[in-house]
C-alpha cells in the first residue's frame, strides 16, 4: 500500500458556540479565512466529538484522544502528564503527583499556596528534592514546571494513588497541609500515604535551609519551604504511537503539557522559546518548523495552538476571531508549500472552550482532512454550521485518528 | 408484522476515491446508472462503514460484517473461511489451514513454492491426502482450490493454530520449507507442531509416489511433491444466520470464498461455471438465479459480483466504471420483474478498494436500500459525494444488515 504523509493542526479549545456580540457566528464562522475556507474545499469536513457526545475532556485526555489512544485504559491521570510535561521518563509503576511550591508558617499552616507566586530559583529548589530516598527504596523524582508548579514522582514497587492530597485545595490559606490519608484498604494505599507524609516533611526540611529561600527571606519574599501535592496517578504502560503504526512522527509546540504527552506517545519533540502558548506565538515559525520535518521524513507532523482555548477561558470571543484570522494566514504558508498529493493536511481541536461558557464543553470540534484523493464534501467554507453536513460530523477523534492512518497508508489489514 | 423479501447486491470493492483520470469522479460517480439511480431515488442511501472509520478489512471480515456478525467473535482467520471454500464441513475444535501445492528437491529445498503452477491433477493429489491418520487420532481433511492451491484440515481434540507457518513465503526459493515450531508454550501448540511435521513428511511420500507426479515428471513438469502450510486458525462455533433471524438465505456467487462463507453462514449457495468472478462474469446470468431465487421462496438473496474489486487492485478505474455500468444493465431486469412493495432491494460493498490505492482502504462504501415502504432521502444519483447526505451516511455494515432484518420484519421486539 502506497504511504503518504500528514500534517495535523490541532487548534486548542477552537470549537465554540454562536455568540450575539458576533452577530450569532462562532469565532470560526465569524473570522475571515480564505485559505483554511480553500482547505476545507480539498477534502472532508465535520463536527467531531472529542470522546462521546456531550462528554467535556480535558487538553491531556483531548490529545490523547487525537494520537488515536483508548483513553478508558490509557489515560492515568494528570500527574503522570504533568511528569512527563516536566520532562521526567515514566516508568510503569511511577506515582506521579502535580505539586505546587507553598509557603507554610511555624505551626504547618499554610500561608501561602505559591509562595508569593514564585518563578525564580524553582529549578534549584526542585534539584535539592530530586533523588530523595524515602523508606523502602523510594525514590523521588522532582523536576519544575510552569512558575510555582512541579512535578513529583515516587519510584518504587508497592505503590498506590489511592492517597489523599495534601493540598486543601483553593481558598485554604490559613489552614494545615491536609494529612495523605489512604483512599483504599490495600497495603499499598497504606504505605504510600506514609511516604508521602515522610515527604513532606523531609521536603520541607530541605527548602528551608536552601540558598534560594535564605535570600527570598533577606528580599522579604514568602520562602518556598514545603510541597502540596495534587492529583496523584499511577503510570502503567503506553504503547508508542510506532508500536501500532508504521510510522515517524514529530509534534512542534509551545504548551509544556502537549509537548509532555507527544513525548510520552513517541513523538519527537520541537519547541521554541517563540512559542509561547499564548496569543503573540510565532505561528509563522511553528509552520515553518512543521514544513521542515516533513521535508526532513516525518510521517506525521502534529503542530498545536494554545491561543484559541485561552481566549475561550477568557470570554475574548474578538481575541479568538483574531487568532484564528492569524492562524489562517499562516495556512497560507503551507498551502503554497504542500503537494497534497502526497500529503495529508487536516485540522481540529481538542475539545471546544466556548467563550460565554468560559471552559471546555461537550461540543464537537470542527475538523478537516484534506487531500488530492480524499473524497470531497463540496463544502467551501470553515465553521461549526458549515461542517454540519460534511461527511466527517459526529464521529470521534479516534475515528479521525485512524481515518488519518488508513489515507497514509499505515494500517494493517483487518481480515484476509 | 409482515414479513417480505430481501435481494442484497454486494459488489466487491465498489467504493472508491476522486480519481484525476475520471475528472476527479469515483467510478460509481463516473458511470451512466440510469437504473442504480432509480432503485437509490426510491430508499435510503449513505457510504458506511464496514467496520469503523478508518478501519481496512479483508473480503472475508467484509463479508461476515455484511451477514451480520460480530467479527470480534467470530471470525476465525483465514485458514478456516478457504476450508470452508473448499466445500468442507467444518466443526469447531478443527485447525485449517492455507496450503500450496509445492515441488522440493531431494534435500527438502523449495524448487517452487507452486508446483509450476499446477491446475491438473489437484482434486486426485488433495484426495490422496483425504482421510489421512496422523498420532492420537487425528485426521487430515484436504480439498483442492483454485490452481496450486488446496485447504487443509486436522480434526481432532487438543489441537492450537499457534504453529509456525511451514511455507516460508514468497521469493523463498531454495531455501528449505520452514519447522511448524508452536507459537506459545502450551502443549496443545507443541503437540499441533508435531502433527505438522507428520503430516508434512507422510504428505511428501504419498504425493511423490502419486501417479499424477509420475505422468508429470514423464511430461517434464515440475511434480507437486510437497504441501506448504500457512494462515491456521482454529474453527468456533458459528451460529447459521436462521438461528438469528427467521430467514431462509441464498447466495449467487462465481467466488469461492464467499461461497465458503455463506455457506458457513447457512446459505443455500448457487453457483455456475459462468459465473467466473472476473470481469467477463456473466451479470445476467447471476441476476436470473437471484429472481428465480425469491420467486422460488428465499427470503433473503445475496448475489457477489467480484470485478469491481479486481479493477480497484489493478488501478484500472475504466474497467471499474465498465463493469458498473454493465452491473447497471443487470439492475434493469431486477426493476422490471420485482415489486419494491414485495421485496426490499439493496446494494453495498464489503469494502472500498480504491483505484490509486490499489488495495482495499478503510472508506465507507456506497450503500441503498429501496422499497416501497422505505423513507425516500430525495437523493436519485448514486456515487459517493451523492450519499454522503443519505440517511444511511456513516452508518456500519452490521447496522445495515439490523435494518434489512428489520425492514423485512424478522426481528424480535427488544422489550415489550
Amino acid at each position: 500500500m502506497r504511504r503518504k504523509q500528514g500534517l495535523l493542526i490541532v487548534c486548542d479549545g477552537l470549537g465554540d458556540r454562536p455568540i450575539g456580540r458576533l452577530n450569532g457566528d462562532t469565532p470560526l464562522e465569524h473570522a475571515s479565512t480564505p485559505n483554511l475556507d480553500r482547505l476545507a474545499s480539498q477534502g472532508m469536513v465535520g463536527n467531531v466529538y472529542p470522546h462521546k457526545p456531550g462528554v467535556r475532556v480535558g487538553t491531556d485526555v483531548g490529545h490523547l484522544l487525537i494520537l488515536g489512544y483508548d483513553t478508558e485504559t490509557y489515560y492515568y491521570g494528570r500527574g503522570p502528564i504533568e511528569a512527563a510535561s516536566a520532562g521526567i521518563d515514566l516508568q510503569p509503576g511511577d506515582i506521579a503527583f502535580r505539586g505546587n511550591f507553598a509557603t507554610l508558617d511555624g505551626n504547618g499552616r499554610i500561608i501561602d499556596r505559591r509562595a508569593g507566586r514564585i518563578t525564580e530559583g524553582t529549578s534549584e529548589l526542585a534539584s535539592a528534592l530530586n533523588g530523595l530516598s524515602l523508606e523502602g527504596g523510594v525514590t523521588v523524582l522532582a523536576r519544575e514546571l510552569t512558575s510555582h508548579r512541579l512535578a513529583v514522582v515516587f519510584r518504587g514497587a508497592g505503590l498506590s494513588a489511592s492517597v489523599r492530597d495534601t493540598d486543601p485545595g483553593a481558598t485554604s490559606e490559613g489552614n494545615p497541609w491536609q494529612d495523605p490519608t489512604p483512599l483504599d484498604s490495600t497495603p499499598e494505599a497504606a504505605r504510600t500515604a506514609n511516604l508521602v507524609r515522610e515527604f513532606s516533611i523531609k521536603a520541607s526540611r530541605i527548602l528551608s535551609n536552601h540558598r534560594v529561600n535564605l535570600a527570598r527571606k533577606e528580599e522579604g519574599s514568602l520562602p518556598a519551604n514545603f510541597i502540596l501535592l495534587r492529583g496523584p496517578g499511577k503510570m502503567g504502560p503506553l504503547p508508542k504511537l510506532s508500536e501500532g503504526f508504521p510510522i515517524r512522527p514529530a509534534c512542534v509546540a509551545g504548551d509544556k503539557t502537549i509537548l509532555g504527552i507527544t513525548r510520552m506517545a513517541g513523538f519527537d519533540t520541537f519547541t521554541d522559546p517563540r512559542f509561547t502558548g499564548e496569543a503573540d506565538t510565532w505561528l509563522e515559525g511553528k509552520i515553518g518548523k512543521a514544513l521542515e520535518l516533513l521535508h526532513s521524513g516525518y510521517d506525521w507532523v502534529l503542530v498545536h495552538i494554545k491561543a484559541p482555548d485561552l481566549a475561550g477561558h477568557d470570554d475574548k470571543p474578538e481575541a479568538k476571531v483574531e487568532i484564528i484570522e492569524r492562524w489562517d494566514k499562516a495556512m497560507g504558508l503551507i498551502l503554497n508549500e504542500i503537494d497534497l498529493s502526497q500529503c495529508y493536511i487536516g485540522f481540529t481541536a481538542d475539545h471546544a472552550t466556548p467563550c460565554e461558557v468560559g471552559d471546555h464543553s461537550g461540543d464537537p470540534v470542527p475538523t478537516c482532512i484534506a487531500g488530492v484523493d480524499v473524497r470531497k464534501d463540496g463544502i467551501d467554507r470553515v465553521g461549526e454550521r458549515f461542517f454540519r453536513s460534511g461527511s466527517l460530523q459526529n464521529l470521534s477523534a479516534r475515528d479521525i485518528f485512524m481515518i488519518q492512518m488508513d489515507l497514509m497508508g499505515r494500517t494493517e489489514k483487518y481480515g484476509s
